[in-house]
C-alpha cells in the first residue's frame, strides 16, 4: 500500500508558526505497545487473586423465579457467588456521564439482573474461584428457574400499545406534558421545532420524503471489558480496569455499591479501544462485590468475545423518517424528521444526539424534529463514536443528495447554498461559533478526487458511482486536571488524567511543550488515576486534546509564572519585570533558558510542582464532508470502496498523524456500519452472530487508503485553536456510500447495512 | 505487658487547642499491613519477569584478576550476566544524599566491584535467569580469579602509614591544607575549634580523659533490600524498590547508569524498615543493567539476610578519645575530642555528625574536636539513625557522668549547669533556636522513675545501678512536595512523596486536616513516586513530619485560598471578603462548610487540584535525656534493663502514638547497640555472624516497657511546632546504660557492646 501525502489546508489565521505543534513527533507509548510491555487490564496480577465469571441469561425476556447457588458454592475452589440479591438498589437518578447520561438504578440492574432478565446475555450471577476453570464449572452448577416472557426486538413494535412491556414502572417522559400512567416502552419523546414546517413545505418546489432503518452495531474494540477489584478490609476499593472514564466509573461504583467516592480508587490501565463502549461499568461492581464476599481477596474478571457482543452496549438500531423541501434555487425551505431509537433494555439511546445531528450542517428556518427513546429486548445501548449521528446523517444526507439530484444541482454546490456558518443557530439551540463547514465543502470540491472522472468498472457486471455526504458532531467541553513536576535536568514530568486512547499523551505533551517553549521530548507524559491526579471528565465527546489541552496550557502558564519568580530570585529583581520569550527568561540583558533555570531550582526556592484544574466552555463543533467512489457487483451485490477522501475542519491539528488516524478509524468504522455490521437475532431474541467471525467488521483488505484533508479553521476559544476531531469522521460514511451506490445502480438504499443481499433485493434480483 | 500511661509535658505556648493534632487517630495503612495486603517490593510481579542474583567476594581484600562468565551464560534459563566491566565509571563527585553525602564513583564501585574487592561480600557479578534457582546455579559457574591482599579491619591500624591501602588514589582531605600525595586510608580530617582548650583545661579543677571503642553495628531492618527494574526498549527505566529516598535513588541511578533522571521512575514500595540503610542503591542498578542486557525484561532481585549483613551499609565502628574539664562549681571549662570512624570500603563515615553531636548539649567556651574518616575492609558504612551520634554520646556522656561523680554532683544537676539553650552556639557553627534541652533534664529530674529508689537486686549475685545520659540530633530541613485533589464528597485525596516509615501518612494527613479544619478521616493520604508527585527529599534526618508537614500546611492554605474563591463565586462577592474559621467559609451572615462547598465545586469553576513544593529552613534540633535502671549479673556478666524512661523535646507531638513509637524504637536499638550487637570478623576479614541468630538484636523479651515523656517546646518555625523526633532516641542509651552499669558495679565501660564477656573482663573475672 502506498502511503499518500495527506493534505492540510490552513486558513490565514493559522499561519502562526509553532515550535512543536503540527509536527509528527514519536508517540511516548509507542515502544511499550509494540514490545508488548504496555500494561493492560489483562496484565494485572495480584497476590491471592481470584478469577470471576458471569452467568448470563439464555433468554431475551424472562422473569427470574429462583436462583439456587448452593451447588456452586459447595464446589472446592469457589470463594464467592453473587446474584442480584447482593445488590442494594441504586438511586433512580440521572447524571451526566461520559458522552451521555446515566441512571444509576438502571445501570445497577444492567450490571446484574434483579427480578427480570431483559436481553440474551443479561448477567444473573457471578462466581469467584481460585482459577477461571473452577469459576466456569461453578457457573454450570447454578440453577436458575426462569418464567420466559415474549420479547420485543424492533423499535416500531415496541412502541405499539400492545407490545410486551420491559420495565413495568417506565412511563413516557413527554416534553412539558404530565407523565402518563400507562406502562410503555417509550422512555421519552422530545421535540425540536423552529419556524413553520407546513409553510416551508408549501414554499418548496421539490420535496423528498423517505423512511430509513439502521441495525444494531457494536463499537468493536478489540480488547474485551475487564476489571480487577480489591475491596479491602478497611473499606477502600481499588479497581484496575480498561476504561475511558475513571472518574465516572468511580461515581458509578459509588452509587451501585453504596460506598463514598473517596473510598474508591479507579486505576485506568492501557486501553485496547473504547469508542464510547467503555464509559460505564460492567464487570467492575461484580468484581468488587465478589472481592468483598470472598473475604477481601482481589478478583479479576474479563469478558469473552461473545459476552462483549451480547452484553455490553452496542449502539441503537433506529427507524428515521425524513422530509425535506427546497426551492428551485437550491434553498431548503423546511426539514422534518421523526427518529425512533432503540435504547436496548434500559432507557438511554442517543436519539437526542441524533436529533441534533440530523440537519446540523444546514441553516434552516423551518424545522420539526421528533425523537423517541424506546426500550427493546437487546443489550442496553451505550455511546458509540458520535452516538446516534451516523444513523441520523444516513437518513438526512441521503435525502439531501436526492434533493440536489432532483434540482439538477451538484451535491456540494447544493450543500454550499444551505451551509451553516458562524452565527447560525443549531436545531438543538446553541449558535455556531467559528465552524469550518463551508471550508470542508470547498476542500472536497477542489480535491483531485472530486475533480477526477470516475474510474471504469473492473468488470462488465460492475457499476461505479461517487457519493458525497457531510456530517456534524457537537464536541464536548468538560473538565480536566493535570499536574507537572519540573525536574532539575530541564524536563517536565507531566501527569494527566485522560485515558489515552487516540494519542493524547502525545497531543497534550505537545501543547505543554509549546506553551513552555521547550522540546517535546523534554515533556514526559503519564496517565494518572483517580487518586494521583485531579478530576478529569471522560475521554469521550472528542474532548481530550481540546479540553485536557487547555489544562496543559494553563499548567504551562503556571509553570512559567513560577519560573519567572525563580529567575527573579536568582537575579534579585522583581518577578513582574522578568520577560519570557519561548524558553528564555530575561531581565534586561540578563537571560537564562528554561533548562538552565531548572538547574537553578535548588538555589531559588527548591523543587517546583504545579497542579491545575479547568472547566472548559469553548468547544466548537466538528464538521466534515466526505466523498467516496464505490463499485457495486450487481451479480453478487458486493460493494467495494474504491477511493475515499475525508475533509474535516480540525481546528488545529496538534499531531497530524493522530488526527489522520482518527479520520481513518472513524471512516473505517463507518464503512463497516454501512456495508456489513449488524446484530442478527432470531425471533426469540437470541443473538446469532456473537463472534467476530460472524459479526463482520472490515479488515484492512476491505479498505482503500483513506485520504484526508485537514482543514484548519482554528477555534478562537482554545489557545492553539483545537477542535475535537475524533467522532465526526464516522458520521458521513454511510450516507456517502449510499449516495455513491445510488449513482452506481440507480437505487436509493434506505437500510443499513447495505450488505450484498440488501443490494440484490434493492435491485430486484432476489425477493 | 502493661501499657503504661505515657506522660506529656506541654509548655505554656502549646496550650492552643487543636482539632486533629495531638490525637491518637487510626493509621491509614494499618489494615493493609495487618491483613498482608500492603504491597512491598517482594510483591512485585511483572509479565516475563526474570530473577537476579549476585555473586559476592569471599575475600575481604583482593584484586580481581579475571572473571569468566561463559559457563554461566551457557546455562539454559540464564538471560544476562553482568560484571564490573558492564559499568561505565561514574563521576568522582560528591553530592548531598539523604542524611549524608554520596560520591557517585565510590557508590558505583560499591554496587559492583571493579578491579578490586574491598570487603567480604562485595558484589563481583550478577545473573538474571528465568527463576531464582537457575540464577543461583549460574553464580556457581562464574569463575573469578582473585589475587588476595592483606585486609585492614581496624580504624587505628588503617591509619598507620604502613597499613594495606584500599583505594590507591585516595588522598587525605585536610581542612584548608593542600592535598597530600601519599596514598592513605584516611579520607578526611576535619576539626571544630573554639576558644582555647589549653587555657580551659588549666582552669579546670577536675579533668576526665578516656578512650572509647565501638563496634560495627547494622540497622537491622527486617525487610531485606530488594529491587525490580525494567529498562524499557524506549530507554526509560522503572524501578520498584524498598527505599527511604526515591529521588536520591533516581539521581544515583542516573549517575551510575548514565541515563537522565527524567528517564528514570522510582516507585517506592511499602518499606519494612530502613533507619538510614535504605537511602542508597544496591540492587537497583544491577537489576536495571540486567534488564537491559536481558533484552528489556523486568528483573527482580532481593537479598538474603547474610547479604544484607555482609554487603549493605552498617554504621561505623569507632575509636573516640574525650577529655573534659570542669570547675568545682560545675562549669565545664574545656572539652576536647578525637574521633576516628571506620568508613568501611569507601569514604563516608558519619564522623562529621559525631563531631557535631559529641558536646552538643553543652554551652562550651573552649572546645577542640578532631574527626577522621578512615577506610577499612568492611562494607561501606551508611547512615543509621542519628548516624555517628550514639558512638559520640557514649564517649562524651560517660565522661560527663564521671565528672559529675568526681564533683559530687547529681548528674542531672551537673548537666543543667552547663546545658545549652536558645542563642548558644553549637560546635559545628549554628546558633541554637528554641531547643528544649533543659526541659528534658527537668522532666527526668521530676519523673517518678528518677525520684524512686533503686529496686533491690533480684539475687545476691546481682547488682543494680541507675544511669543518666543526654543526646542531641541536628534534625534536617530539606524539600518536600505534595498534591491534593478536593473531592465533591468533601474529602481530600492527598498525595505525598515521603516514604512512610514511621507513620507519616497519618502525621501529614493530620496536619492537612488541621489546616483545613476538617476531620482526619476526610483526608485520604497516599505515597506517590518520582513521576506522580513533586520532588521530596529522603525520609531521613527526622525531617518528614516536620518538612513534609510544612508542605501539607501550605497545601492546605492553597486549598483554602481556592475554596474562598469558590465561595466568592457562589455568592458573587469578592474572594478577599470571604472569611474562614475552621471548616466554615463566611461572607457576612452567609456561611458554608468545607464539605458543602465541595459539593458546589461543579458549579463554581469545576474540579480543584493543588500542588505545592517547599524548601524548609526552620528545623530545630532534638534533645533528650534518658534514665535507665540496670541489673548486672556479676556471675554471667549479663546486663538486664529494669526500667527505662526517655524524656525528649518533641516540639509538638502530632500523633503521640507514633512519637512514642519512635522513642521506643530508638531506645530499643540503642539498647541492642549497647549490650549485644556487633560485627564479628576473623583475622582475614570474613564476617562470622551474618545471620540474625548470631547478630543478636534485642527482642521484646530483652526489653522493659519503655516509658516516655513527650516534652513539647514548640518549634516557632513550624506552623504546628513540629520538631524531628525519630533519631535522637538512639543517641543516649549506650551512655545511659554504661553509666548505670558503673553505678552497679563500679567499673567504667569504654567499649561497645557491653556484652557479658566484656563485663566479666571489666570485673576482672576473665582475662
Amino acid at each position: 500500500m502506498t502511503v499518500l501525502e495527506q493534505e492540510r489546508i490552513q486558513t490565514q489565521s493559522t499561519s502562526k508558526t509553532f515550535r512543536v505543534i503540527g509536527r509528527r513527533v514519536p508517540r511516548p507509548d509507542g515502544v511499550d505497545k509494540v514490545t508488548g510491555r504496555a500494561q493492560y487490564g489483562a496484565d494485572v496480577k495480584l497476590s491471592g487473586m481470584l478469577y470471576g465469571k458471569v452467568l448470563r441469561s439464555p433468554h431475551a425476556h424472562a422473569r427470574i423465579v429462583s436462583i439456587d447457588t448452593r451447588e456452586a458454592e459447595a464446589l472446592p475452589g469457589v470463594k464467592a457467588v453473587i446474584t442480584g440479591k447482593d445488590f442494594k438498589p441504586a438511586e433512580d437518578r440521572v447524571e451526566r456521564s461520559g458522552e451521555g447520561v446515566v441512571n444509576y438504578s438502571y445501570l445497577s440492574q444492567n450490571v446484574m439482573a434483579q427480578d427480570k432478565v431483559l436481553y440474551h446475555g443479561h448477567a444473573v450471577a457471578a462466581v469467584a474461584a481460585t482459577n477461571p476453570h473452577i469459576a466456569e464449572e461453578a457457573l454450570a452448577r447454578i440453577k436458575v428457574e426462569y418464567e420466559v416472557l415474549p420479547p420485543v426486538l424492533d423499535v416500531l413494535e415496541a412502541m405499539r400499545e400492545d407490545a410486551p412491556i420491559l420495565l413495568p414502572n417506565l412511563r413516557t417522559r413527554e416534553l412539558g406534558e404530565p407523565v402518563s400512567d400507562r406502562p410503555t416502552n417509550i422512555a421519552s419523546h422530545e421535540q425540536y421545532a423552529r419556524g413553520d414546517v407546513e409553510r416551508g413545505f408549501a414554499e418548496a418546489d421539490v420535496i423528498v420524503e423517505r423512511e430509513f432503518r439502521t441495525s444494531t452495531v457494536h463499537q468493536g474494540y478489540i480488547e474485551p471489558q475487564n476489571a480487577t477489584a480489591l475491596w479491602n478490609a478497611d473499606g477502600f476499593i481499588t479497581v484496575w480496569t480498561s476504561t475511558q472514564a475513571a472518574w465516572d466509573e468511580r461515581r458509578e461504583l459509588s452509587e451501585i455499591l453504596h460506598v463514598p467516592i473517596s473510598n474508591i480508587r479507579v486505576i485506568p490501565m492501557e486501553i485496547g479501544g473504547g469508542f464510547g463502549g467503555k464509559l460505564n461499568v460492567y464487570l467492575e461492581p461484580l468484581a468488587a462485590l465478589l472481592s468483598l464476599k470472598a473475604g477481601h481477596r482481589p478478583v479479576k474478571m474479563w469478558m469473552q468475545r461473545d459476552e462483549v457482543l451480547k452484553a455490553t452496549g452496542p449502539t441503537s438500531a433506529s427507524v428515521i423518517r425524513v422530509k425535506v423541501g427546497a426551492r428551485r434555487d437550491g434553498v431548503i425551505t423546511a426539514a422534518q424528521a421523526w427518529l425512533a431509537y432503540e435504547a436496548g433494555a434500559f432507557p438511554g439511546s442517543p436519539v437526542g444526539a441524533g436529533m441534533g445531528v440530523i440537519f446540523a450542517p444546514y441553516r434552516l428556518e423551518n424545522l420539526l424534529i421528533d425523537g423517541y427513546d424506546v426500550v427493546v429486548n437487546k443489550p442496553a445501548a451505550k455511546p458509540y463514536r458520535a452516538p446516534g449521528g451516523t444513523n441520523a446523517a444516513f437518513a438526512s444526507e441521503t435525502v439531501v443528495d436526492e434533493l440536489a439530484e432532483k434540482l439538477g444541482m451538484d451535491p456540494i454546490a447544493f450543500r454550499r447554498i444551505n451551509a451553516a456558518k458562524e452565527g447560525d443557530r443549531r436545531a438543538d439551540g446553541p449558535v455556531y461559533g467559528r465552524i469550518g463547514y463551508i471550508e470542508t465543502l470547498d476542500a472536497i470540491a477542489n480535491h483531485p478526487h472530486y475533480r477526477s472522472p470516475l474510474p471504469a468498472p473492473s468488470a462488465p457486471w460492475c457499476r461505479v458511482g461517487r457519493g458525497v455526504a457531510s456530517g456534524f458532531w457537537f464536541n464536548w467541553d468538560g473538565k480536566s486536571s493535570a499536574s507537572a513536576i519540573v525536574n532539575p535536568d530541564g524536563t517536565v514530568s507531566y501527569l494527566e488524567g485522560s485515558t489515552d486512547i487516540g494519542g493524547t499523551r502525545a497531543s497534550l505533551a505537545m501543547q505543554l511543550a509549546e506553551t513552555l517553549g521547550i522540546d517535546y521530548t523534554d515533556v514526559r507524559p503519564m496517565v494518572g488515576d483517580t487518586q494521583t491526579v485531579g478530576y478529569n471528565d471522560a475521554t469521550g465527546g472528542s474532548r481530550t486534546t481540546y479540553g485536557s489541552g487547555i489544562a496543559a496550557y494553563h499548567l504551562g502558564k503556571a509553570i512559567i509564572r513560577a519560573m519567572k519568580e525563580r529567575a527573579a530570585r536568582l537575579w534579585d529583581v522583581p518577578a513582574e519585570d522578568v520577560d519570557v520569550d519561548g524558553d528564555t527568561y530575561c531581565y534586561g540583558e540578563r537571560c537564562i533558558t528554561f533548562k538552565a533555570l531548572c538547574a537553578k531550582l535548588e538555589e531559588t526556592g527548591g523543587p517546583l510542582s504545579v497542579s491545575v484544574s479547568v472547566d472548559t466552555h469553548g468547544a466548537i463543533p466538528a464538521l466534515a464532508t466526505h466523498v467516496v467512489d464505490v463499485e457495486v457487483d450487481i451479480e453478487t451485490g458486493k460493494v467495494s470502496i474504491l477511493r475515499y477522501t475525508a475533509a474535516q475542519d480540525v481546528g488545529r491539528a496538534i499531531h497530524p498523524d493522530y488526527v489522520e488516524g482518527q479520520i481513518h478509524g472513524g471512516v473505517a468504522q463507518g464503512i463497516g456500519w454501512a456495508l456489513n455490521e449488524e446484530y442478527v437475532y432470531d425471533a426469540d431474541g437470541h443473538l446469532l452472530n456473537a463472534s467476530l467471525l460472524d459479526y463482520r467488521m472490515p479488515t484492512a483488505l476491505d479498505l482503500p487508503m483513506i485520504e484526508t484533508v485537514l482543514v484548519e479553521v482554528p477555534n478562537p476559544n482554545h489557545p492553539f485553536g483545537v477542535k475535537g476531531v475524533g467522532e465526526v469522521p464516522i458520521v458521513p460514511p454511510a450516507a456517502a456510500i449510499a449516495n455513491a451506490i445510488y449513482r452506481a445502480i440507480g437505487v436509493r438504499m434506505t437500510t443499513l447495512p447495505m450488505k450484498p443481499s440488501a443490494i440484490l433485493k434493492a435491485l430486484g434480483t432476489i425477493p
